[in-house]
């Protein structure tokens, strides 16, 4: 995939005269951004991914709704960008009257958690191309005045790591999910031992909107990234800045559901780490002294469950100490 | 589709709060537009289409990559705003080097002609819900200082309307031209009568990209509207105003490819209008006075083949005189 996307990407370079905006360069980020005027403008685009598949077979459709906007948004809040506008674009091999409504309640509840418009979308009914439903959305946000993009650069060893949990396993690893549901023979209609609702409700739950962290932490200059812990699990922090180790020996205990679906699918802590967010959906890194300030913010903003989970250090890579782990990086 | 939509935008209607950025009400409109700051911002967001199977039948993905700028910043010249960024999605089965590399280059062609950065992409490998490739994309553009978005409020009648030709079937359409080829059992590899080469690569060529044409008429104030003939055919001349007549008397012969696909599809002359663009991809609507300064303008930008084509007078609808073509309007 890496391949073929880097071939596409290669043959498409072109650059647009500076009457048409400015391009920031942002290798490996989350947002592309634009200059234009005395604005500048982040831009992310994504899909919802193959957990659609259990939405239908789930007959629910307000979770991955919202997830639309969560993951358009949660990745505007990794650059410090504040939400403004989305566009949904929803492919479907024929229209559904009471599907497109959950869908939409979906979306209403996602725009309000970000304070994002929608402005506009695309429907296309094209069943020779699509099977079932895709939900994909762009969003696009900008920095308040004096508020500049928070791009990892200042990131250094001293450096706290804060976490804020998320709400489940987001709208990422459903590919893993899927062969566990199957090679188990488990229906999601069903509850998992020790579960009290269907586990394909709790897979379902739409993915937390990390906005307001982003909203809070973003003007403090003591403020040096942020992560959007998605597909590809901790893994998405050297994309901030490579050259520092991050040292996670506070992660907190994943919640059982994530113990149930490694146990089921006798998958090993290596690969969980880097599929799934592991209970952590969000990551801020402040400087060494900043740690309390930005955890009362976080408080005041909502996320009383946000808390230290690791330090940067000289060196490279991510380490989880606590269970012997280390990558190298997001490759 | 309609309803669907509908009960899809209903149960989603938000409205954010003004420090997320101010939309601007363009109802039917091509574009989302929203303040931010000083800046206001037009976005679009569509996709290839069914035209995608003809590129998979004929192997080539160039054009269409091409078509996937081209149907997005023709949204964006329509309000007159100068193309900034794009990001596009591609949903596939599976990846393959060359076939990416090909839509990469189509991208690149079509961002050189708008003068547009591409700010970044996703790229899904779904075999569960995607059958070959999906192309779809997000563009968003700007007004530069002094520029107002063109909406088509100053629309009255005695305006001129002018026509910018066509580069074939764009990528609307595509339905019908399946089914055409399908019931005559036709191969696209082969000629048509009369034609020279596939009749595949006929239809296949690459939507013209109308930026330069809105780049040079938007700035002035008898610009009143422009119009991006895309899906809809000539109903989407009242999306601009429903307050007048548009007697297109001037309309030029359209070319023996929509002659060929009319007479193999036993086609009436109604749908074809309603359908595909006839010729003329692009319109704009000009002051009574302003037709000759506006041509002049459109030929120094390139578009030589500009010509008038109608007029907007009291009434409703639109009228196709010589065909004895009258229409409502775009539902």
């Amino acid at each position: 995939v890496a391949r073929a996307v880097a071939s596409l990407v290669d043959a498409a370079a072109y650059r647009a005269p500076a009457a048409h905006g400015r391009p920031i360069r942002a290798p490996g980020h989350y947002a592309g951004l634009l200059r234009i005027g005395r604005e500048t403008l982040a831009v992310t685009t994504d899909t919802v991914g193959t957990k659609v598949l259990l939405a239908a077979r789930m007959d629910r459709w307000e979770e991955v709704g919202e997830d639309l906007v969560a993951i358009n948004v949660n990745d505007l809040a990794s650059v410090g960008a504040r939400p403004a506008g989305l566009v949904d674009t929803v492919l479907c091999s024929r229209t559904d009257e009471r599907r497109f409504r959950s869908i939409g309640r979906g979306l209403r509840r996602g725009l309000a958690r970000a304070g994002c418009s929608l402005l506009g979308g695309e429907t296309a009914v094209v069943p020779d191309v699509v099977e079932g439903t895709d939900l994909g959305a762009t969003a696009f946000g900008f920095f308040p005045r004096g508020r500049r993009p928070v791009l990892g650069a200042r990131i250094a060893p001293g450096d706290r790591i804060l976490g804020v949990p998320s709400s489940g396993v987001h709208a990422n690893g459903f590919t893993l999910v899927r062969r566990v549901l199957r090679e188990a023979g488990l229906d999601p209609r069903r509850p998992r031992d020790g579960g009290r609702r269907p586990v394909g409700e709790e897979l379902l739950a739409p993915t937390r909107t990390y906005s307001p962290i982003s909203e809070a932490l973003a003007p403090l200059p003591s403020t040096h990234g942020f992560a959007h812990i998605s597909g590809g699990g901790v893994r998405n922090l050297p994309r901030l800045s490579p050259r520092v180790r991050y040292v996670l020996d506070r992660w907190p205990a994943p919640s059982p559901l994530y113990r149930w679906i490694q146990a089921q699918g006798g998958i090993s802590d290596r690969e969980m780490y880097q599929t799934f967010n592991m209970g952590v959906g969000f990551v801020a890194i402040v400087g060494e002294r900043a740690a309390p300030e930005a955890l009362q913010r976080l408080r005041r903003a909502g996320a009383r469950d946000a808390r230290e989970i690791g330090t940067v250090e000289d060196g490279r890579g991510i380490v989880l100490p606590a269970l012997g782990l280390r990558y190298e990086g997001y490759a």
